[in-house]
């Protein structure tokens, strides 16, 4: 499966990985991470997703919805990994899934799956075609429709914030 | 139209407001504010309003799907405004507003309308009941509505990921 | 009453008001929110505001003597709250309150009462006319001729300071 | 002259020196050191002069009026000299003077003088004695006297805040 | 080859990976990554790898020689990778390679080689054994040859140091 | 004992000290300084030796091995002294002792010796010629020396790496 666009890349190309650690001043009270320190992590991770597929500078556009399941405690480790879903013209959708690691017993936690969308763009700010993706595999296709109707939906959204 | 709950609260009892500077270090290297920088901040302003309901710690259970509509520049302001729209039994959404505004034309922009919900929590990060909340008005009443619709699907789609 | 210069503006025009919440880097072994951090967040917002009244950028030219009359705590919130007194030819004075909140009592103490001098300048840095500012009621103008006195206690400290 | 308390201490005993590098964060859209900033960093090399004599908890009580006479630019160095004035039963006056470096061609500006005034307290926050300054040299003398008149004008100032 | 300990681990089972974006307040005038900075992220990701081997609190003990041999940019990436080398009674090995990713043409750079001892200790600081390391393969017997070697330098190193 | 070199400067011409408060964010779970943190910190205040003694930005090359004998704990400080060793054509060799200060008990004790190298650089970040060292005395004598040798050694060190 392939969408015709220059320079076509592979989903393999622009993964990323992150690691955290939980310092004092990322948490709240109970000794718990921000969930808006982990968001902005998670753009962090999805912009670097973005960035290696279109070797641009990227901008985001939309998050989709986000749960956190489990909180990060003080001292552990946030791993974040993203990975691109789908390509319009200049846009790009990311999904990150996020990690928490016990560092004393060694636990893993899936704490949250987030879908992010970034938009390329030249040095004035304005949007850049991105390459296409080449999608393999019936994993890479499922995300890769699921990602298509979230973008029609996405730009209904836009259009309808746009009409008073 | 009132939710059977102790000590009930108005709208208008938990608003909260933030302005901040977009200084160098919140910017990509086109001079524009991060997007998880602003997620960020959404989070602090959001966690306000739904403590200043409850009165007891907060914790972020989930953010909706939120675009950036405009960038904000390196120098400008990022006001955000938040509101609650609806609670649950332990959990509160809470409507977040941003604007721009250019320090030296003065200028607004809308730039952003997140959407997140909060869980109240014990000393012990167990959740932990809110009071009621008093909707008055056509535009409480809509949002107050349109918040227990997301609600459920919120709740649907949490027990879809809990399900392998 | 009115000072003649060119797009005067309203006290009101200019207001502003910022949140924060203490989180544990801001605070010392006590808990307590650090004095230094305060001023910070103090003088981020005068600077709001002085930009607001004048659409240039302004940097802080003096502070006036600052008492902090209670602690701010750990996880509780900072409200300031700034408001134009007076202008000179390109000099502003700003007032900024200061206000603790309990998050879990909602209690309201307040901590300071901060006034600053700010001055409007180009981009090179060379001092700037600011616009007049038009003072109603007997509180503005109260707070205004007590401006008017430090400014020019301020300027006879500054003739001091540059004579050895 | 001497002021009667258990272990008194010299001047030379609690001075404190500190250099700051001005990061890109630090600085406004003219490239100068932000005041809130520099106020910062004069409160905490205070805090280190106050610390020094009694050797206990210090918060900052109060800042006297404070000028900045010329801007400290991105990367420039701004060194801070702290030395204590007067001491009362719990209190302490530290004046901090501050002077930026141009590091390319090495020429010094004195930028400010800061008069900040420290409670020492116990670890409930509770005000606890500090030891007597042993003043030697007319220099101390003078600037003794001159901090002795000042505490009294705060005291005064204080009395008025808390009367409605 | 294997050192014998309780619960041994593989090289495999403790390495580690962070990447970074090169924010302003992270460079020099010149653009370039601070080294101090380097040095703590590569501190970071060392505690990462360490942590995993033994699962318990870790403390920097030593850091051997390291160069920068060439700068990382403003908005490129820091891709730093840890695996640990050899394991003593309570210490830990652990070498971390850097390397710099230009956003823009994707091009990679070798930057620096450091090598760092952690110690693991309990809740009150003091030292705690690790687990056994398994090396396998050449490469990995050569790193744990050479990784002894240093670490009997490094005491000796320390025991000129205690002397005075 | 002299180099040949325009302008040549003192030892004493480029001492630098900076004193720094552990604050919650700079700490690990034992409330211990990161020894990252204390690195960035060694970093900066090398830097500013360098700097005083070339008045050019300068860039860090290389830090020699680094033992950190005991914690520096929370709400303590951490006192650096920089000093110049040595010099080449473009790059300076620099030595920062580290002290801690209990802030309640007054002792003192030295936490690290660092050796760090810096390079002069111009505006495009090429090496750039530096002044002479005028070395007095036995003291600065024997580090002179001692530096002299380490440079060599990381000469060799810097070819051994380059060749694969």
């Amino acid at each position: 499966m392939k969408i015709q666009q220059p320079k076509e890349k592979r989903v393999g190309d622009s993964v990323a990985e992150m690691t955290q650690i939980v310092l004092p001043n990322d948490t709240n009270m109970l000794g718990h991470l921000l969930g808006g320190t982990l968001m902005h992590w998670i753009d962090l991770v999805g912009a670097v997703v973005a960035n290696r597929h279109c070797r641009k500078l990227v901008v985001t556009a939309a998050m989709e919805g986000l749960d956190f399941h489990s909180p990060i405690r003080l001292g552990h480790l946030a791993i974040l990994k993203g990975r691109i879903h789908c390509v319009g013209t200049s846009s790009m959708e990311v999904g990150v899934e996020v990690y928490s690691e016990d560092t004393l017993s060694g636990e893993h936690f899936h704490t949250s799956s987030a879908i992010l969308t970034y938009v390329a763009v030249d040095a004035l700010g304005r949007p850049s075609p991105v390459p296409g993706l080449i999608v393999t595999g019936d994993e890479e296709s499922i995300r890769f429709r699921e990602a298509m109707d979230r973008r029609e939906n996405r730009l209904k959204r836009l259009r309808k914030d746009q009409s008073p």
